[in-house]
C-alpha cells in the first residue's frame, strides 16, 4: 500500500496552473495575482511631509536662527510653491509635497506662530531640528520607480490591494477560480430538508466539501447519487469534462455498492492511486481523466473525508491558483505543534489525530488530542482546530513531541 | 492621552449585538449563529456498520463457531432485517444500520466466502472478534438525542455546517453582516485609474479598508470626501445614519486641513477620545452617533490607518457579530510570539512594530521585525504578517521577549 508521502508525490504530480483572468482590483481579493506589480513611480512620490507644522532650511535653524517668516501656506494635494526667502518658512500640511528650498518640516506641537502689527505671520521655533530631513518622508526612501513589489503569486490581501490602488493597477490578472464538483454517493443519504428514516441520515459531507473548498478559492457545484454504478456512468461524465477537480465522497471502500473505483476506471480516468497507509481515511482513491478533471475520491466516513481533503485536496485546489507548478503539496502546509499529552498509535499507518490548539504563554503552539469515536464520528470536528500527521514508524508520542500540524481554522 | 488599554475599553463599550437574519444552511458559511443547534436524534441514530463484511452474535464467535451461513445482504440504506437463526450472519455494507439479533461485525479482509453445493453462501470467520461491538459505530456512542453541538455564537466553519446538515438545520438563524461605510479623505487623492500629479497619490486606504472589513464579515461601501468642511457635513450625515460603523482615514491630525474631529463633534457624534498613546497612529479618533453608527476615524498615513484598523476595528467589527456583547475586544485577539531580533523603543508609547512570523522547529512562533520607514511606509506592509504590541513602559526588548502578535494574513 502507498504511503502518505508517495501519495502527495503523485497528487503533486497533477497540479497545472490554472488559467489567468482579468478583474477589477477591488474584485481581486483573495485571489492569486498572475503578473508581477512594479513601483510605477517611486515611494514615496515626492519629498512628502509627515508632520502638520512649517517647512524650511535646516541650515537656517542650525546657525541659529529661530523665527522664521511664514512665507505662504501648503495643503496637501496643492503644487507645492517654492521657498522665496532661504531664511523663510512655509507653513505646510501633512501629505504635502515638500517646497523647493526646504528640506526640514518642524511640527506645530514644537511652534508658537504669532502675527506681528504689519499682519505678517512668523513662527518662533522651539526646539532644535535633531537633522536636515526631520518629518519630511523622502522621495524614493521606501521603494524605487521599477521595483518589484508584488511577484507573481502573491495572494492579494488588503495590504496587497493598497499597493496595486498606489500604482495605479485598476485591472489586474489573477488566476481564475478553480472549478470543483462535489458530488456524494450513498443510499442511506437524504437531503437535509428530509426527515430520515431510522435507518438513513443527511447528507453532510458534500456541503462540508463544497464550503472547505470554498474557503481555499473554488467555485463549487453540488452532485448526489445513489450507490447505482448506472446513474454514475450517465451523470460523471459531464462533471468529469467541465470542472478542474472532482471531488467525490463515499462508495470507495470494499463494500458490494462501492461501484466507484471500477467505475471511474471504466469512464477513461487514470487510477493513479487506491488505498493509502493512514488512518482516517485509507480507501481514498485518487486518479486523473486525461484532458479533464483530477478526482479525489474520498472515503465517506466524515472524518476520513474532511481529513483527505485538508491533506491532499486543499493544498493541491491552493497549488493550482499559482503561476508555477510545484512538485509538492507545499501551499497550505502544516506548521509545527507541540503534543500536550502522550499519545500511542500501534498500527503501521501514518495516524491523522484530531487535536485542538492554544498558544502556550512561552509561544509555543501547543496540541491537545481530541476524544473521538473513529472515523464516523462527526462531531469530534467541532472542537478540534487542526490534525497532527504522526508518522507510521513510530508507536508512542510523547509529551513534547513536535509534530507537523494541519490546521483547518 | 488615553493608554491603548482605556481606547480599546471604550472601544469595548460600544459593542451591540447586530440583529439576526436566516439563511439558507450553504449560505450561512463563515457567520455567526445565532441559535444554538441540537442534536434531533442520536449521533450515530443507529447502531451504525463500520465495516463492510459480516453481521452476527458475538457470542457464537466466542463459543468457538468460525462458519456462519448468510442469510442475506443488507445494503447501506435499506431497513435492516433481523437476524433469524442466532447462528448465522448478514452480510452487510459500511453505513447500514446493524440488525436485531448481531452486535459484532467481521470485516471482509477477514473473511472467506464460499458457496456450497446447495447454493447457500458460507462465511467462514478466520481471525476471533476481540469484543462485541466490533466494527459497530454504536448508537449514540458520540452525541445523544437533546445534546448541544453548535452554542449560539459558533463561526460557521465547514465542519459546523456539516453538522447542521446532519441535525436538519436547513435555515439558520446568523447575524446579519456588519454594514460599513469607508470614507477616505484628502485633497491630495485621485482615483486609481486616474494618473497622479507629481505632487499627488492615488487613493488606497479606502480600498484596503473595504477588503479587510469584509474579510472581517462586513458588507461594505467606499467613499471619497475633499478636505471640505461643507462637503463632509453634507455627505456624512447619511452615513452616520445608514451603517452601523463608519472608518474614515485621514483629517483627524492637527493639521489646517484636518476638520473631521470637528465636523463630527458638529454632527452630533459622540467624541469618546481623540489621540492614543501608540505608534503609529496617535491621532486615531474614535466616536458614536446616538442612535447611529460607530465612527472609526483613523490616521491616514497608510501603516497607520491598516494597524489602527486591526487593532481596534477588526475585533469590534467581530464583536459585534456575537450574540452577547462583551466588555473587552477579545475576538480576533493577539497570540503570543517570541521576538527574534532585539528592539528598542524609547517613546512612551505603545509602539506596533510589523513582524514577519516563522514557526521554529520547536513549536514556537517566531517574530521577526520588518525594516520600515515609519507609518508613511505603505510597502512595509507587505513582508509582515502580524505587528507586536510592544509596551511603553518598557525600552528595550531582548531576543527571547513573549510578545502579543496581531495577525493579519
Amino acid at each position: 500500500m502507498l504511503s502518505v508521502e508517495e501519495a502527495t508525490r503523485l497528487v503533486a504530480a497533477t497540479i497545472r496552473p490554472l488559467p489567468a483572468e482579468y478583474l477589477s482590483l477591488p474584485l481581486a481579493l483573495g485571489r492569486v495575482l498572475r503578473e508581477p506589480l512594479y513601483a510605477d513611480r517611486d515611494f514615496p512620490p515626492f519629498n512628502r511631509v509627515a508632520m502638520d507644522g512649517i517647512a524650511l532650511r535646516y541650515a537656517a535653524l542650525a546657525e541659529g536662527q529661530t523665527e522664521f517668516l511664514i512665507e505662504h501656506t501648503q495643503f496637501a494635494g496643492q503644487p507645492p510653491r517654492p521657498l522665496q526667502d532661504p531664511n523663510a518658512a512655509v507653513e505646510i500640511m501633512t501629505g504635502a509635497s515638500l517646497p523647493e528650498g526646504a528640506d526640514t518640516v518642524i511640527r506645530y506641537e514644537d511652534l508658537v506662530i504669532r502675527t506681528d502689527e504689519a499682519g505678517r505671520r512668523l513662527a518662533l521655533v522651539q526646539v532644535g531640528a535633531p537633522r536636515a530631513g526631520h518629518n519630511v518622508h523622502a522621495q524614493a526612501a521606501d521603494r524605487h520607480h521599477g521595483d518589484l513589489l508584488l511577484p507573481a503569486g502573491t495572494v492579494l490581501g488588503p495590504a496587497e490591494l493598497a499597493v496595486g490602488a498606489t500604482v495605479g493597477a485598476a485591472t489586474v490578472a489573477v488566476t481564475r477560480r478553480p472549478r470543483v464538483a462535489v458530488v456524494s454517493t450513498g443510499d442511506e443519504l437524504v437531503p437535509i430538508t428530509q426527515q430520515p428514516e431510522p435507518h438513513q441520515i443527511r447528507r453532510s459531507n458534500g456541503l462540508m466539501l463544497q464550503a472547505a473548498a470554498q474557503q481555499a478559492g473554488a467555485e463549487t457545484a453540488g452532485f448526489h447519487f445513489n450507490d447505482d454504478p448506472e446513474a454514475l456512468r450517465l451523470g460523471l461524465p459531464a462533471l468529469l469534462a467541465d470542472y478542474d477537480a472532482v471531488l467525490l465522497s463515499g462508495g470507495v471502500s470494499k463494500g458490494k455498492a462501492d461501484f466507484l473505483p471500477q467505475t471511474l476506471r471504466e469512464l477513461g480516468v487514470e487510477q493513479l492511486f487506491h488505498e493509502v497507509q493512514q488512518r482516517p481515511g485509507k480507501p481514498f482513491w485518487f486518479g486523473k481523466q486525461p484532458g479533464g478533471a483530477v478526482v479525489f475520491a474520498l472515503p465517506g466516513n466524515p472524518v476520513s473525508t474532511f481529513v483527505n481533503f485538508y491533506r491532499y485536496a486543499r493544498p493541491w485546489l491552493l497549488a493550482v491558483q499559482q503561476p508555477t507548478a510545484t512538485a509538492t503539496l507545499a501551499a497550505g502546509s502544516p506548521v509545527p505543534a507541540v503534543l500536550a499529552q502522550e499519545v500511542q498509535f500501534k498500527p503501521k499507518l501514518t495516524h491523522f489525530l484530531l487535536v485542538s490548539l492554544e498558544h502556550g504563554p512561552d509561544g509555543r503552539l501547543l496540541a491537545y488530542p481530541e476524544r473521538a469515536g473513529g472515523s464516523g464520528d462527526q462531531a469530534s470536528l467541532l472542537p478540534s482546530q487542526a490534525f497532527l500527521e504522526l508518522p507510521p514508524e513510530q508507536e508512542v508520542f510523547p509529551v513534547g513531541s513536535v509534530l507537523p500540524a494541519w490546521r483547518f481554522r
